[in-house]
């Protein structure tokens, strides 16, 4: 028998996270994404540890349906950004696939240059089964790669869901992907995940679909000027065109982040919108511990509640009395 | 001076209610709505009193954007229940009035006929300030007139935002109002709010506008082929037309409403959702006070632990910890 390999204390983590060890930084994020109570215990003190230092890269956030090319789009994207100097860490949110042993299956080679890219660290993030857990697990392994000194963290999801509203509150720069010719309907964009974006981009404008990218490019610029933006103040949302066959459009895509980065510091939005989503992380942390916590101390009375309610034996209010009661008296006599 | 009247007690409000005073139903709606203590003491010691007989109405939410014809529609359509023989109620919220003195100003009037109809009751409900409540205040309101013997219940709400939602949860049949010659964008109908309906009715289909009316009601009906119901199930949900002025139409949605309850009664459906709907309250009804207890207990701290997160100074994950912990701790030493 090989002996165990102690694993490292929180200090030597960080120590090696700051360094730029990348097999740490893996495995901090896989504890970060562990739903065992030691896991998470580490991963909590590392996270206090490296808090400090985070909160020094652009944070952006990329959607698009299934078959727009986020990935191709985030490779050519991903080399543009490298190629300036800069540090790249890329977050993968996938509803549909699971953790199989800390990694997923096949999708690492979905943007293989950029994996072989030494500038460039990727990442997939399963959203497994756990409720509202996986914003968490994706914005804390965000901190981690912050920590870690990447310049730029890219966060990728599917624009099919409410994944899309978490990722908005995790990031600085939020870009949807487009298809041309196709309605909004077709590709399943909800309305409410358009008014988020910060900036379009219409995909694959090249070879005979350059045309009806370029009018895409308008009846979105029409569009988008109905749906005022409240949240980037005085920021007109541009939509761009790019091809990653050609290359082209991915300068102009970049500059765009950087546009907003420098307008939204300048004015002050940039730092109040950090501080509010700090506040909101808070308050969905705190709200998924209280669950919890419920769940741990009063779910069977809970549930026999529910029952007598839904025979109509007990009201809802009183009801409710009962089981606010019974989780106080529970902490009481603890 | 004149002595003060007493109040009566929760079992002389009860049996008035049950006996149909008209004088202490309002009352007691009242009750609900305040937010004094002793009155929402006094109003659930009444809910639990009322509870047993409430439950035999038949439900009906009725939503619509401002100019489609809400009133002079229920007005209509309250004529035809009362000319049935049976008694109605009419609970009306609206999200832009407020409460003056426990009436609405001028809102009575906007069903002149009905309002004076002995087998109708009508009672506004203003929106208000408070955050969440309204929707509880409405189903408690619907309960107590439940208990006073009407026959049947509607909720009439403005169909644009997120009381769509709360009245769908109390209901057993939610009706769509629509205008013909108007997009969905335009009558400012968000895509949910379609898809929740379990009909949908072409208002003001007479005159020159009823060739328009047939034409939506032939667009609308293909458009609701794509939206499958999940929750009237084996139910196609019809579109129909109708005109307040000729009064066609108004046989024929009230046959809806009754054709829907004998075929969800006959296949458990109608019971089933009340159920749900029950137990949602009962959870909407707790985090409610459970949310009113944390402001209770341990708001300051919490306030200064999101000024803490703001500023990075901790972590939201921390921070949650700790406001849990202080919130146990709290009922602990209590």
């Amino acid at each position: 028998m090989t002996p165990r390999k102690a694993r490292p204390t929180p200090d030597q983590f960080a120590a090696g996270i700051r360094e730029g060890n990348r097999v740490l930084l893996g495995q901090a994020i896989t504890l970060v994404e562990s739903t065992l109570p030691a896991d998470q215990e580490l991963a909590h003190a590392l996270l206090e540890r490296l808090l400090p230092y985070t909160g020094n890269a652009i944070r952006m956030g990329i959607t698009g349906v299934p078959g727009v090319g986020k990935s191709t789009f985030i490779e050519t994207l991903g080399k543009h950004i490298t190629n300036q100097g800069k540090t790249l860490a890329v977050l993968t949110i996938d509803p549909s696939s699971r953790l199989t042993g800390g990694s997923i299956l096949g999708d690492k080679t979905r943007m293989e240059e950029l994996s072989r890219n030494p500038h460039a660290f990727i990442r997939p993030t399963a959203a497994g089964d756990a409720l509202g857990g996986v914003a968490h697990r994706t914005r804390e392994a965000m901190l981690l790669c912050e920590a870690a000194g990447y310049d730029v963290i890219i966060v990728e999801t599917v624009g099919v869901g409410q994944s899309e509203i978490s990722v908005r509150n995790m990031v600085d720069f939020f870009l949807l992907l487009m298809l041309a010719g196709a309605g909004d309907e077709l590709q399943g964009i909800k309305k409410g995940i358009m008014e988020m974006a910060d900036a379009l981009v219409i995909t694959k404008a090249d070879g005979e679909n350059k045309k009806a990218a370029q009018e895409a490019r308008g009846a979105y610029t029409q569009a988008l000027h109905l749906v005022a933006s409240p949240l980037a103040n005085e920021w007109t949302v541009p939509v761009l065109t790019a091809s990653a066959l050609t290359g082209d459009g991915f300068d102009e895509t970049w500059a765009t982040v950087e546009r907003y980065c420098d307008h939204t510091r300048a004015s002050g939005f940039f730092q109040a919108t950090r501080s509010r989503q700090n506040i909101n992380w808070f308050n969905d942390y705190f709200q998924l511990l209280l669950q919890a916590d419920l769940q741990a101390s009063v779910q069977a009375l809970r549930s026999s509640l529910e029952q007598a309610v839904a025979r109509q034996e007990l009201s809802s209010h009183e009801a409710a009395l009962r089981l606010l009661q019974a989780y106080r008296d529970h902490h009481r006599t603890l």
